[in-house]
């Protein structure tokens, strides 16, 4: 993805232009001018890009990023934010699509979405500005967090469905899916247009937060199997109960 | 749910008339001037109505189903119908909610959606009876197949995303998802409102064809699984592009 990026952002940059969703390429003089900087690359190509460029990041500078793992981006960053004189506040914007480029793009994206912000031990003033930048793009609020809090539920409410829906379409059934599905396989199997090389480094990133997830998911089906398998009624019924119950209390 | 359906009836039959949803709550002397009777009940209680009823259906009535397992039902109500002279052809429409009862109903349920039919050695007229009515209803198309095909391809693209949601929201972190979560989330958990009777039936009437699924998942799930814990990134990109490709190939 890196490299498609990479090859295409002439033409990605033009479009944009074009478009009017940007005034220019960026060059290293906007670095030096910049009051905010949002780094919308992958975690390790953040850390790159900030030590790379980290003589250009005026001092006060408030840097920020937009990737999905925490634990293993904020101390690389906060020390580089120490080394250097600017400040890092982690962002991680919840709202996705199952496809990516420019192309993609839609304005109504961050609409009504929540916006995670990881302070790491940040002035308050600066997680505000972030604060108020979410808002004026759409989104509903944000909600401030720890960096290990953040892997711990993001491996749960992102990452896993992602392992699922690729998991899942491996099925020998899949293929002749049409005509027999309906909202369930299109909800499972949404995601597993995944982008391998992004999220290969997530989830390797949050590797042991991930595993506790999967290994937790897999035991509750496995329990589930157990009570189809044995024939179970009573057990069955009552393990799905159990989830009905925890989705209703939610109040979803 | 059966019992709470019983205990409604009356309420729910007053609305139903109210809102011109239905012309009259049913009698035995409507079943007996039938042409065409839909059981839309749980499949045991499909089996038992038409039992209970076999001798006020008329030679020649075209009898179907509406339920979700097809491989224990047929061979019962095919039984049946031999016995008192009706036709039997199973019908399954691909369109649900994760809520259930008349409040729930949407006139446009149905738009667009797959009807499967299983004639289950019925006359071709019947099953062409059945696929007329379908697409007056709003449905886009039907399928037809055998039961043991309809099983094996439901057991996917149904049972096992409610088995999942079931199982995902059982994590200890889904109770703290909000302001972390968005679409994944939302789409993994949704069926999770589970009808315990309903699908508990289902599943255990399907109950081989359903834990092979449940296996073949959870293999899948633990080589994703394992590449991560091993942080081998050359097979984790290459089960994630597996799925991708999947995905892709079906054009979605």
């Amino acid at each position: 993805m890196a490299d498609r990026l990479q090859k295409h952002s002439g033409a990605v940059l033009r479009k944009a232009l074009e478009t009017g969703a940007i005034d220019r390429a960026g060059s290293e003089e906007d670095i030096r001018l910049a009051d905010i900087l949002y780094l919308c690359l992958y975690p390790q190509a953040d850390v790159d890009f900030t030590r790379e460029h980290r003589k250009v990041i005026r001092p006060g500078c408030l840097v920020t990023d937009t990737c999905g793992i925490k634990s293993w981006l904020c101390p690389r960053m906060t020390a580089l934010a120490k080394e250097s004189g600017f400040v890092f506040v982690g962002g991680h914007p919840m709202a996705g699509k199952e496809k990516n480029g420019f192309d993609q793009s839609d304005g109504t994206l961050f609409r009504g979405a929540s916006y995670i912000l990881v302070p790491c031990g940040a002035p308050h003033r600066d997680v505000e500005r972030l604060e108020a930048v979410a808002l004026k793009l759409g989104f509903s609020g944000t909600v401030e967090t720890t960096p290990e809090e953040h892997d711990r539920i993001i491996a749960f409410t992102s990452q896993l469905p992602h392992v699922l829906a690729c998991a899942y379409v491996q099925s020998p059934q899949c293929p002749k899916h049409r005509g027999f599905s309906a909202g369930s396989y299109r909800d499972v199997s949404r995601v597993a247009t995944i982008n391998e090389t992004m999220w290969t480094e997530l989830f390797l990133e949050n590797r042991s937060a991930l595993v506790k997830e999967l290994d937790t998911l897999t035991g509750h089906i496995t329990e589930i199997r157990d009570a189809i398998a044995s024939g179970n009624a009573e057990a069955l019924s009552s393990l799905l109960r159990k989830g009905r119950l925890i989705k209703e209390a939610l109040g979803e």
